[in-house]
């Protein structure tokens, strides 16, 4: 795992900017009938026919969004196309396509980004998007990573953050926290490591937890099945920051408060064990965690019988009138307020 | 022009990330009639109605692509938008989004992000192209700024770099060398002012050049007038790697050849006689100095008379057959191979 050791080096300067762009991008075909024009013009060129564009795009910094101590390249190619492919499908449309830019120093050789464009590409196969454009540059320090999804949706499917309303139901796919306990996790062994580079690390328990931090699936799943449930959702947003952050989210956008049962809160039974280990509340951690990827929305009372039952979908709560606030309702029936946990602090520059 | 005094210093921690996206985009206004959704959702929304979509996206990263010593971080703003838009120009359409994604370290203060902020701002007015979304995160050094641009065209107007034909007239817009004349002119003043801080720079003769350096503007007027000209261009490319390489990546993707004629290349005479200040060939500075952010065209030789006389463009040379190959007739009627230089060295990670 904290291998740090390249078979083969190849100085990314022997193949210069156009020759490593030829060469990191020549095996991506496009697939999307969709896709004009993919890589190799000045801008793609996309068909959506009468349907909307949806575009979104995040950044992803070394040192900052991951260590590279314990992420693979392959997988951080695949969980910087993941994160993004979340916000499109978080407005309920099917992602088809995306952009990736890299700025890479010359401490990593052309192997390592071969790695990371595996990972990328294996994400575009498996969600079935094209990568059509990017640039790849130069850094004075680290990796930077920048991706732009971009999708479609019928006008009339595209659901905002800004449509939920009182007695809505508050529903969340799959459970939370288990990628921010794979990351306490990764980053205890690395301490380990760095006291005892001979340790053999045995993570066999954490499996789950891990490969949720390290490789993330987007729910592309869930805009399909919501229409085959015949549901359309009053509001949507995908849970990059934490439960408790995206319930704000969505209830200043649609201006309406929340109360949210504790009780309810999906955890997978690997995460509570963990937090057992940890002595961590396994609340807190589903609340705060964030990098969980899964969608959260609100329904309309009326559909609740379409999604009752669904392995994918757990109603976690209710919608309430605004001036009532956004409150957790914990297992001990207190009502406390809801408080966001976003990225308040700044690194320091080296 | 070296002041690197604030007035006012507010530490981006002050804000945390939500509170900072707020902040820098509060002013922001959707003003196309195709942007749905802008900022403030998982996705921008975007209708283009049957028309196609155009999407590029680039790096900008300091140490690399700039150096705050003499880049005024109004005018970056304004050149992170720039560069890009260029690219859908160059497929000869119409911008209308940009999404700016920002990573920044604790250097900055948020008066700093706010002038850089207020350059994007007055592109996006005067381009009138909408900032739909982005993300702003922390770095661990240094400023890097990826733009995405989305503009549209109807099918039958988008202009590919692979469609010259022999015996096609080559064309480019304005004119070439300035802005990398202009960078060479504020690299030595910054060697100056490090010798010496106090000496005041007399820079009036170099404005011209200077200002193609900082704040190139994107030849948003050239779509229009090919339309009102009745030309279709048969391929095109914006020149952003200096006019050598432009027309090999032109001649490459369309399969032809191409003679460029020295006497042809159309150079301002303030860079003229800068480069016989600085004892460079002219020529050699229009050929790889790129950041001009022109566009290079190919026109079939039957629209000729609908270009001739146009300020704006100037034929050049002439598409070859591709065994013909690629090459600069010089004054001297030498025929010279035609020499790429693109991005070969990567600076050292500190």
């Amino acid at each position: 795992m904290f291998e740090n050791s390249q078979e083969q080096r190849t100085n990314l300067s022997e193949l210069g900017e156009f020759g490593l762009i030829d060469h990191l991008t020549k095996q991506l075909e496009s697939k999307q009938e969709s896709t004009i024009k993919g890589i190799g013009d000045d801008a793609a060129v996309i068909d959506f026919k009468h349907k909307q564009t949806l575009v979104s795009t995040d950044f992803l910094v070394e040192g900052v969004h991951f260590d590279l101590a314990y992420m693979p390249l392959k997988h951080l190619g695949y969980k910087a196309v993941m994160v993004n492919l979340s916000d499109i499908y978080a407005m309920n449309g099917t992602a088809s396509q995306v952009t990736v830019s890299i700025a890479v120093s010359n401490r990593f050789p052309v192997e390592a980004l071969e790695e990371l464009y595996a990972g990328i590409q294996l994400a575009a196969k498996m969600y079935q998007v094209d990568v059509v454009g990017g640039d790849t540059t130069s850094s004075t320090s680290g990796l930077i990573i920048s991706v732009t999804a971009i999708g479609y949706a019928e006008e009339k499917e595209v659901v905002y953050r800004s449509g939920a309303k009182a007695n809505d139901l508050l529903v969340v796919t799959g459970d939370l926290g288990a990628a921010y306990m794979g990351l306490q996790i990764l980053e205890r062994e690395k301490q380990v490591f760095k006291a005892n580079p001979n340790a053999q690390p045995d993570l066999d328990q954490y499996t789950y937890l891990i490969e949720r931090q390290l490789k993330p699936e987007a729910r592309k799943d869930i805009p399909p099945l919501l229409k085959a449930l015949d549901v359309k959702p009053t509001s949507m947003i995908d849970i990059s920051d934490g439960l408790s952050s995206e319930i704000i989210h969505l209830c200043k956008n649609s201006k309406v408060g929340a109360n949210l049962f504790e009780e309810k809160i999906p955890l997978d039974p690997a995460l509570i064990s963990v937090c057992e280990e940890f002595e961590l509340d396994s609340t807190t951690v589903a609340l705060s965690g964030g990098e969980d990827y899964e969608l959260l929305f609100t329904i309309d009372q009326g559909d609740y019988d379409k999604i009752k039952g669904n392995p994918n979908l757990t109603v976690i709560g209710h919608i309430a009138e605004e001036k009532e606030g956004m409150h957790l309702i914990t297992r001990a029936n207190q009502k406390l307020p809801l408080i966001a946990r976003g990225w308040n602090s700044m690194p320091k520059e080296d």
